[in-house]
């Protein structure tokens, strides 16, 4: 098969974990006789000092034609206590979202046994924890109107959602259920928001076509709460945009494993994989950043982009085997001997 | 002294919680020689029941006549997931902190020596935490414009600030930071909203004001994370409403002691002061109800609203007496026996 993906490095660490990702990819690509034709392009503060623009329109326009992309991350210090900057990466990354149609945000929060005793959680509260999050990636207050009136004293946002945005969201999750355990929650605030009113009442209506699905409705304070307490009460968790973004990164750092967690973001006609650390420049060019979250991502791209599961099979074993085996980066080396990035990488296709 | 109290006991174990603290607040108010004049008001659940409204005028009249509120706790599960039902105890809280004014919320996590073992992290993460939340009450987007557009297939909330409410939340975090370890948080989400702009620019423009306090500022979604990770890094943090609800109640689990926090609401004219665990349907009636929260919460009643630090903290070490000496309910027992919540209020009173 001939696979044709769009490759953003991003900022900070991006370029050296992403490196590490395409040394896999080419390798399980070798294995199973697939070509794999990389396309680069530039977005975040890279791009921003390159063409002055976070998502240039070529980058789009390389995304579009490619089958999958594969990303690092964005994010630079420099524009992050300057809220009044003109052109900021983070931009570059709703830009992109937005115009790919990426509407549909997979975020897994799963434990590996060896890396148990890394969780901030005791053992016994996050043993067996396994569930995945979608959050809707391309509405809400994140896309709707705001603004300053009053001489820029009053500032306003809006969070706005239409039934068919609700819907399309809902029956990923719905399907994601139906191929897991069957249990669905819905998390929104609709003893207060009319919009999370909207999702209760589409999320309701959906029930009837997926019989077997158990579905569940909580508050995203209650949420936040039982995260904590009881993370593997959970299985599939819908939710919109905001509550997504602040309750994925809470599950993140329930499993100690933050730095392997991988994530997609689906649309309508291509679908975008990366790794959920963000771009850590405080370690960026220094060869120390843990590339196994970028190379799960990739795992699940051959998977949903391609259909290609022994492939993703072949690189979830190896990164289990360089866990098992302690070829990893100082964030988990503890005592031990701390590999680098890239020799985490080089192992890796070693022992694809 | 006199001190007039509006007494509002609320759903679900409101009424059982409240009895206890009206009679510890007796006994201290008798070992100082201080006459309470306690007046009872309807709200929420039983409110509805009884008059067709969670927030009667005469209740409202009632606190507007009390130097301070002692609150139990509102919400019944009978109105949980019917999203459209015209009247909702909900609503009842938010026009209470409308109409009194409570703008800020403040919401402390701290922990108890002999109760490091309950909390869901591990003992290391969580020793040493004292941080204190100051959420803002009356704005934002639980009191912005909403509604449906499209024939009901589009819903919207605003959620709007002016510089003037960020100042007198800020202000109040200010002077908070500055009567503990001069350490300011300000949580919000510049990044992507143009109100947490003005929130940022707005606290920017005070540090100038308050030399010594140290100010950060962190996204919301950071902070979700690290109050999981490092919660004793944190002292006082600020934030606007929706996401002060989600994060108070994400630390309000990571302390294990969640039967045990009290909370104060201030505004201009009166305060109000409350547990924060909410009504516990299930447990009401029952007496094994935790009291200790609202205990506490009158604890911060006789120091915030009346001045009153002897008071406060003869109230304060009772409780740390029962917990040593393990006089507590059935959620903190463990194998031990488990009082009623009457046999703790009795025992708290003949302790004083
Ligand atoms: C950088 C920021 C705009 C972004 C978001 O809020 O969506 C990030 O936090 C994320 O979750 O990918
Ligand atoms: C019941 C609900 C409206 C309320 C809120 O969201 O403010 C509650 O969660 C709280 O934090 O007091």
């Amino acid at each position: 098969m001939e696979l044709n993906i769009a490759l953003l490095a991003g900022d900070g660490i991006g370029p050296e974990v992403i490196d590490q990702a395409v040394k896999v990819c080419d390798a399980v690509a070798k294995k199973y006789e697939h070509k794999i034709n990389w396309t680069s392009a530039l977005t975040g503060a890279a791009a921003i000092d390159a063409v002055g623009e976070p998502y240039p329109d070529e980058t789009h326009e390389i995304c579009m034609n490619a089958d999958a992309v594969l990303f690092g991350a964005i994010g630079h210090p420099r524009f992050d206590n300057d809220p009044s900057a003109k052109v900021r990466p983070e931009q570059g990354l709703l830009k992109m979202r937005q115009k790919l149609g990426l509407f549909a945000n997979v975020r897994p929060t799963f434990t590996f046994p060896s890396l148990i005793d890394k969780s901030p959680l005791k053992r016994e509260r996050i043993e067996g924890t396994d569930l995945v999050f979608l959050r809707e990636l391309t509405s809400g207050i994140y896309f709707g109107k705001r603004g300053r009136e009053d001489n820029g004293n009053t500032a306003y946002d809006t969070c706005s959602y239409t039934r068919e945005e609700v819907k399309r969201l809902a029956k990923k999750g719905f399907e994601m259920a139906m191929s897991r355990s069957k249990k669905l929650c819905c998390v929104d605030k609709a003893n207060v928001l009319e919009s999370s009113r909207l999702w209760r009442e589409t999320v309701q209506a959906m029930e009837k076509d997926y019989p077997e699905v158990e579905v569940s409705y909580e508050f995203v304070d209650a949420v936040a709460m039982r995260l904590v307490q009881w993370p593997n009460s959970y299985d599939v968790l819908i939710t919109e945009n905001l509550f997504g973004d602040i309750l994925t990164d809470e599950a993140s750092v329930i499993s100690g494993s933050m730095g392997l967690m991988p994530s997609a973001s689906l649309g309508e006609k291509t679908a975008l994989f990366e790794p959920i650390h963000g771009s850590y420049p405080q370690a960026a060019g220094k060869d120390i950043a843990n590339p196994l979250a970028t190379v799960l991502s990739a795992a699940m791209m051959f998977e949903t982009a391609f259909g290609l599961n022994a492939e993703a099979q072949a690189i979830r074993n190896v990164v289990d085997k360089s866990l098992n085996e302690g070829v990893v980066t100082e964030d988990l080396a503890g005592e031990q001997k701390a590999y680098k990035t890239s020799e985490v990488g080089d192992w890796l296709v070693q022992n694809i």
